[in-house]
């Protein structure tokens, strides 16, 4: 049997769903997936409205699923994958989980951590961003454009 | 009826309650409280290990239970009382929720959200520190000396 290795623009996909359950559901469309081994441990996207919570983004939940996944507190084999690049709440939470990669799609230019410095990652974390940026902002654009 | 308005020092007695807590646990000795209009609404304790969640600090929880009781996201109108300074997930946390005011003991030279600067917080947000600092930094300086 052949064994698949997944690239990242397929699990992006798989984070893409999650972000547009979040659309359907009236939420800031921004899903992320947690993966170990080639395959998808967690998946969720944002409750903030649901939930009345503004904690519950896509990525703590995705980090709490994962970590309940593992009975453990690290993801430090893990890579996270998010449509919109972290903020500074999740990028703390990412740093505390020794999260061994994140890759994100579109770039947040109001509230992404990248504003802050990337000081606030695990110095082990690698990132890589940009994967399906267009696909991850538009789905964004379109929900805020839809609310005015 | 006369009313007491409670002092600053009073609430971070209540925060201090919820870290000994904690201690009694075998947490981080982490606690927080919020109050609006004098009167605590939430209260929390680090529970990291119990939950194996990395994004299970007091602050979180206590965030989350505060917007519960408010069945609104905003803390605008609340104090947030913690016995330790958040760290940047907290203090991102803190900021999406637009807290009015926070008031924390013992600063956390390690962790802090201050070693990364204080644009983390919401602009309106008001900041208040060492409120009974001796002894909620004994606390955790007791907790990690037993671990040794």
């Amino acid at each position: 049997m052949e064994l698949t290795i997944f690239s990242d623009e397929h699990f992006m996909r798989e984070a893409l769903k999650e972000a547009k359950r979040a659309f359907d559901a009236d939420e800031v469309p921004v899903g992320a997936v947690v993966v170990v081994n080639n395959t998808v441990i967690a998946r969720a996207h944002n409750l903030t409205e649901r939930l009345n919570d503004v904690t519950a983004h896509a990525e703590m939940q995705a980090i709490t699923s994962a970590c309940n996944f593992l009975n453990g507190k690290y993801l430090n084999e893990c890579t996270l994958y998010v449509t919109l690049e972290p903020c500074v709440m999740c990028a703390g939470a990412l740093a505390w989980a020794q999260t061994a990669r994140i890759v994100y799609g579109a770039s947040d230019t109001k509230r992404g951590y990248n504003l802050i410095g990337n000081k606030i990652l695990h110095p082990r974390t690698s990132v890589k961003h940009g994967v399906l940026a267009e696909e991850c902002a538009q789905l964004v654009k379109t929900f805020f454009q839809q609310k005015r």
